[in-house]
């Protein structure tokens, strides 16, 4: 048995987790472990920082968790399948990432036996919900520790407590905070703050870079990306990195979310994903060409049910593996290949090739000698189609006419 | 009582229904009283070149009638409220505007007791359904004639035909065929006859003449578009009008629509709706200010209903009234001005100023001194929220747990 | 100004609160003024004895307020149109009920400038919520008293603490817990804690004392019960009431609620509503009759979110006037007579006169001469509405075949 | 090469198919080759008398194909799943045999090279447009005849004309028209073509001939019914007979569906489904117990939705193989037994014993020490809730305020 009560703290390196790591060791007696959980927003060099930094910190152990293929597998995937942008727009970068983040989490504090899982959230977002919520479902006998949210610190009141502690670093605040992942990076600042104010130009950490446009064309297989301009992937995870480096130099999938909270505030944050915008585009595209009408209707419709469940911290609900069962089977037509043309900050979808399109051309054009239906059957189907809706109005009168 | 039996014709000037109508005198004796329906397609020239070929074509009759704001009245405006664009692309132009002027023939033809009901549709697309529906179920005793989709002609027929019975005109096919309307602009030809094929950049009826950018502002009022740059509308189509003019020139609202017809096709058409694009963003992004995230859900649950009705010749469904009524009551709070930038094929949403901004920056920071809730609150809400899958993980297991 | 500070309670005359009214003026000195809001579950006479009862517990004032009415008008109403069951079994008696009393006691603070509103709910139930949700909302500067969730007392100590300050009244526990209500009456008590076992028949405050069978019929207006057995109510309430006197002497519409409640733990209740289970169904096989086919998916689909926001205390949400807008104008053709047989716990629906009916019997059989459609126009019909599925089999084969 | 052209007629040995098979070869010329299809409405000695009476008509050959495992595992088993019961009573017995007899029809057609696939339907129902499209979908090279639709006879040419040809057989109408299958029985005849008559007693075929009460007990395993009494079922068709032989002599089941059909008309048809009712409500129950709330709301809409497409011949759909994946998925935790109480014409659901159920009772009440939340969690929970509500109000205003 372990004498300190250990506890496991989801560490990000910035200023509020780093004032958790001290103030769990120094005022509260933790062993700490600090946790970075890579759901694909981090590089090798950054996660190295944020472990050295950790050790700086007084952890007893950090541990790096890389959850990116994982996220796809579980997650991702099923955002593409369902076509999900939350009010027409956003991919729920941020929203689904937690979620993982949580998980891997609150797996590793059972693992070792933790006393305490720690997050660094403030009281007013949707993080401090997916993170307190998961850790609920999932190390139900495990106390949860929110120092920022109780203690409702300014910066300026972490950053003089940790140099009365001997951590002395910058943290000078950048204009804007950035959180950058598989599925999307954010931007939140002064303008977000407002309801009528764009971001300007210099806040959007992706520049646009590249003028004139440029044809690239996707591959799906069931669905999942898997060829970017003629080159198979195995991961798709590497294919959305691909289109990824393609897209975003050209500024496009830019935009300002406007969404309800968990907590039922209204918010706004900018956001920047070309390749989720790109890809779900693509997608939806052959959809329509290889997918019957009652198939996209329907997935329509769960679509927005599954990304509620997601962005709302419900993830794990049992329900959402239903909606994925659901949206796998209606992937078995999905393949082939959409022609995409890349412009600055807009994107053309110009057409797709599959064999599974269901396109009238391929079954012969209407008057054809070998047509399948002649004018004489949509003559009938038109005065069966009509029945119902002429009863209704013998019976009930036309209010329309004079 | 009149001797000859009377065929209303609805009539749009073009070869097929110019055949129609000189069919119907000529071979099937019918007295032609030729009906032009304008819902916001055609100009006054237009519109008595339209009548003076009828007549030239021995139409007894022939009159013009103004539905526009009707159109307006009794279905755009839901579309707007909907923010309905099928497939998450196409604003219904086409099909919304048959079916009223269907309606529209249908009254005329009871109102002057016409034998037959004649409509010049071919066999292969929706209008047929459109108006054979809309025939029958408005007026049920009078004959549907067809003789484009009976027929089965081709254009190089019908020419002959015509010129034999001394109707010589200029019927060299436009490239692409066109449908204008209030709603939007339809563009047909070669390369939408493909899967994979673009519209080159002249088939396009408007030409990208804007450079540059430009900011416009739309006033709504419950929903409705009634301003815009600063000057108000009494009538909203005059204010769409107005959009359209300013947001056309830079080519924004274009697209292909990839579509399952009624009659169960799929089919591709390319569109111009600069202004549906524009308005209907605008709209929807005041919605997230305005309305409540459960509002939001359920119009956008409904609004493909509404859509699917509409596109698929059955907005007489009373279902499309009762939705209609729900869409009208969710525009109370549907109030402000919205920042659009104009530009080159694309354009941003910049922000909203509405008095119904429910945006959480108005109700104070979290962690002030007023605020309405606290950091413990949330944490009591993340509990309970989770109450039922940390029973359900508790009875059933954790399957990601290794 | 007042010197003592004002707490309004919303009283029904149990321990409960009881013991608060004692505990407010006694414990924490403020003036207390008791309300009990009837929604049609009290008589006059129990009203009265609730009034003495609250003044010998030192209130200063004592209202009662009827909101049966309103209740009917705003609430039932909506889910007789939405034919609303939850589980498709419990009419919401005690659900819907329980936010109009909130909102009643909300607007009576608000009124009299009160300082508190305290509230009897334990920490168990939905009742807590829809209490608070509502007072939070429409009363928010108006601090929220719970005694009995804070101080989790048990009968016996409450029951003792009265005692102790000279109230002595017999508190001995009924062996069931019931609640009445206009809607419904909700029965609660040892077995409903079990999953395996059924309320025994002696737990049912109503007896089964009518047998053999009875006809009753029942008259609608625009989907309101307007007439039983041939006499005209005005009042939909009243003819509520009178059927609830024909049917609950046959022991029809209990039942076993088994519901998700608000704060995710599941529950069991059991419920009888003769007259919300009779007219419900009545309603409902006129709906068949006279609505289309699309009206009544649509409604379907609706009353279930709208059951699920007047049950999780969501009434007041506008998506919910959103979604009566809808029901409302879905009740255009909802009249006519419904013919309901009565017998020992079950009852059968005998058939529907309506103007309004469209049964094809009206119209004339197939076959007729003067049928309006043909066998003819029905193999159109299957070729056409075969058309897609024709083509997705044709490109991905027919897996079922041998 | 066979000489003849081949016809392969869908034969039930009644008047309209025996007229069919005797017409094909007499009038058309054909080999004629019956089949009938057993979905578990046949039994063994009733298919050898179709199978004589088809070779004594001159069929020849005739072939019995037993689809009753298959329709229950492609297809009862998902309308258990999602307690599939059409406007909430009818459990689509008839709707769904047609499509796996048509089924396997088309695929024997092509087996054997058919030149036609012949019905008997009339013009009048909805089992045309059933077999219609699936003949079309699975066999569209293969001409599709129904000589009944067509010519329009009465039932006295047909006896006159099978008599005329050698055929005389008693074909004394019974009272009314009865379809028995393995998911119920349905009853039409004079009453069923008014609105306002219920069928009279001795029209049910099936009698009430038990009289007091029985408990049974149904055993799920992933929602499938495996256990009756105790006693274990490999076959679930094994098991379904088994309560229908329990309960039908209580003459539980019973009732009237009012339908719209697919062409458009409403009919009125009764029905006895013993087994599917009680199952089906049985298996409901389980799922309120074993299912999250999330779980049950989304299934409660997609049932509808599966219902449409089984009901209105678009079983082929791969939208309704989609929706199949996600019941299926939503099963994992519907396990455990089911109390059920049958008596004359009714039944009552005592309770459950399940290994997955979430019932609270299991988690400790509220209010005990080791309760996993507090009432200041709902303290902060209702707050939270309130949240945008709150805004709502204070941004808009309380209309009913007075």
């Amino acid at each position: 048995m372990h004498e300190k009560k250990r506890a496991v703290l989801a560490f990000s390196g910035g200023l509020d987790t780093s004032y958790c790591a001290l103030h769990l060791s120094e005022d509260l007696g933790y062993e700490v472990h600090t946790v970075t959980v890579n759901t694909g927003g981090f590089d090798a060099h950054a996660l190295e920082e944020i472990g050295d930094h950790a050790r700086r910190l007084g952890a007893s152990e950090h541990v790096t968790l890389d959850r990116t293929e994982e996220f796809y597998q579980r997650c991702v995937r099923f955002l593409i399948f369902g076509n999900v942008l939350r009010g027409n727009a956003y991919p729920l970068s941020v929203s689904a990432e937690r979620i993982f983040q949580a998980e891997a989490i609150a797996h590793y504090a059972k693992q070792i036996g933790a006393d305490a899982i720690v997050h660094g959230s403030t009281g007013a977002g949707n993080d401090q919900v997916r993170f307190d919520t998961v850790f609920h479902i999932l190390a139900p006998g495990v106390e949860v520790i929110t120092p920022i949210r109780d203690q409702t610190l300014s910066r300026d009141e972490e950053i003089t407590w940790l140099k009365s502690h001997g951590v002395a670093m910058d943290w000078s605040k950048a204009a804007y905070s950035i959180n950058r992942g598989l599925w999307g990076t954010s931007v939140g600042g002064r303008e977000t703050l407002t309801s009528s104010e764009p971001l300007p130009e210099d806040a959007w950490p992706t520049s646009v870079t590249k003028s004139g446009s440029e044809e690239i064309t996707l591959g799906f297989e069931c669905g999942e990306l898997k060829e970017v301009n003629g080159t198979r992937y195995e991961s798709s995870v590497a294919a959305i990195r691909t289109v990824e480096t393609l897209a975003a130099p050209y500024g496009v999938g830019r935009g300002i979310h406007v969404g309800d909270t968990i907590i039922g505030l209204k918010g706004r944050v900018g956001f920047e994903a070309a390749a989720p915008h790109v890809i779900i585009a693509a997608h939806r595209l052959l959809e329509k060409h290889t997918l019957t009408r009652q198939q996209q209707l329907l997935k329509e419709q769960l679509a927005i049910t599954y990304g509620s469940l997601v962005h709302e911290a419900q993830f794990l609900e049992p329900a959402a593996r239903d909606i994925e069962a659901l949206l796998k089977r209606s992937q078995e037509t999905a393949n082939g290949t959409v022609r995409v043309l890349l412009a600055p900050q807009r994107f053309d979808l110009l057409g797709v090739r599959s064999p599974n399109d269901l396109m009238a051309g391929r079954f012969g054009a209407y008057g054809e000698s070998n047509a399948l239906w002649s004018g004489d059957d949509v003559r009938g189907f038109s005065r069966i189609y009509s029945n119902q809706l002429m009863m209704y109005f013998s019976v009930n009168g036309d209010q329309n006419e004079d």
